[in-house]
């Protein structure tokens, strides 16, 4: 059992992978009984809590918060929404920083209702994640992009590759102070034919935030909620494995699985059982 | 009417968007009719019609071919099912040139039953593809690779950017005699970050061979049926157009939505005239 423990103790568990079916403090207390090192919890949840009680609770539990989700979408229509989501996400940052979360994970938000100028949002996105940077540094949370796969670029990202996401660090934050960096999902840019020498690239900028597992589905039946359990689709998580160590990335691997018809109606702990099999046998 | 069927006549009408409801012979009438200047069929149609009254008629209606759709799969687990593949593009690429077309479309497959190889699968599509090119050349046929959106890289194609299937051309093909060349079609690479250069690279290097046009809409609900017709999603169509233009692209735009639920359920004479209409103000 030592071996099985310590690896896990390596191993996070987004709080979407039990479906949200729970108040957060059952959750984290189920996520550390199960023997993961790790847990990465969304803001609605923390925000439906006592946020000083949970932030106890974790450290009391020595877990490590591999990751907040995430931030309010930065494009909009208007100046004064765009300046409300960067409100939004400073007081995320707040509370990022409370749960002592090693990232704050940056979902960047698609295209404004009614617009088709990809440009342009993408400007906004790249305004707004330059507001935060500061803010972020002086609270000691990092900002972790995370490229989303091109089949969200309309509702929820307009950055869709890794490459694209490391051109906005180099932009926003040329220097190099590192506020700014990527959440790899294997999720979203698994079949990417640049993935290795993006994942490489973001290593030698020392850039690489966090690093998410699940599984791509043949015949997926929902493009939000039906995301595999590692092992149960096309994914070389291994190769990817690999090629994120190789990239000098050090921190925790998290289980991130939306999955409304298979994962969610199953027992927390059952879910979570599977997921520690599969980080050991697949992963 | 005559400046209408003067632009008409530069748009070509790919039969799936009519949703393969009636004969070959009846669904290249209706589009003749309507004033389109090209029609791009699909093999199955072909199959089930009689190829050279087929021909026949098109030379007829003095039709361009802008594309005949579309090659088997290449990768496969056998060798001797790579080879069967390979045969069975041979054949297709010999009626491919019996109804004149401008190119055969290659969507190359995703990965084999059973495989998480991305990049065996990809050496396989290589490996096919090359076995096409001399076959092609004689037969005065061009093989036009269609890179497919992300969300198909496991079950459909493991081509996926322009940037990636310039790639293969270049590798397969690199003396230049343009047997070898991408179909870029906005529903896959509307969110390519790299698309402006990645056009511009395809047509400095003279390879684009079609082009075409659906559009994405927001909270799509199912991967494959639910494209949209021009205009009515989130594609900055009139700034694609700008960039294959200025790329040097001067063949026809052709219309390719697979829409179950809204066009497949409309009459076919009234899909057509709402493709003209919005060819002729989004497009």
């Amino acid at each position: 059992m030592e071996s099985l423990r310590g690896r896990l103790n390596r191993c996070s568990i987004n709080t979407a992978t039990l479906g949200h079916r729970e108040p957060l403090a059952v959750t984290i207390d189920r996520i550390a009984r199960a023997g993961f090192g790790g847990v990465a919890p969304w803001r609605h949840e923390l925000d439906a809590a006592n946020l000083q009680d949970i932030a106890k609770q974790i450290r009391a539990l020595e877990l490590t918060v591999t990751g907040y989700c995430r931030s309010t979408y930065f494009p909009a229509e208007t100046a004064a929404e765009r300046l409300a989501a960067i409100e939004s996400n400073m007081r995320a940052l707040q509370q990022a920083a409370e749960i002592g979360a090693q990232c704050f994970v940056l979902v960047v938000g698609g295209l404004p209702a009614g617009s088709r100028d990809l440009p342009v949002a993408r400007e906004q996105v790249a305004e707004g994640i330059a507001a935060l940077c500061d803010e972020a540094g002086r609270l000691g949370v990092r900002l972790a992009i995370e490229p989303l796969h091109p089949m969200y670029a309309a509702d929820r990202s307009v950055i869709n590759t890794i490459q694209q996401a490391l051109m906005f660090c180099q932009t926003i934050e040329p220097d190099g102070t590192r506020v700014l960096g990527v959440a790899i999902d294997i999720y979203h840019c698994w079949w990417d034919p640049q993935l290795s020498e993006s994942i490489q690239a973001a290593g030698e900028a020392r850039r690489i935030f966090a690093y998410h597992v699940s599984d791509w589905l043949p015949n997926t039946r929902d493009m939000l909620l039906d995301r595999g359990m590692m092992g149960d689709g096309v994914v070389d998580l291994e190769r990817i494995r690999n090629l994120v160590e190789n990239a000098g990335y050090r921190g925790l691997v998290e289980v991130e699985i939306f999955s409304k018809e298979r994962w969610w109606t199953t027992a927390p702990d059952e879910a979570l059982q599977m997921c520690a099999n599969r980080l050991q046998s697949v992963c």
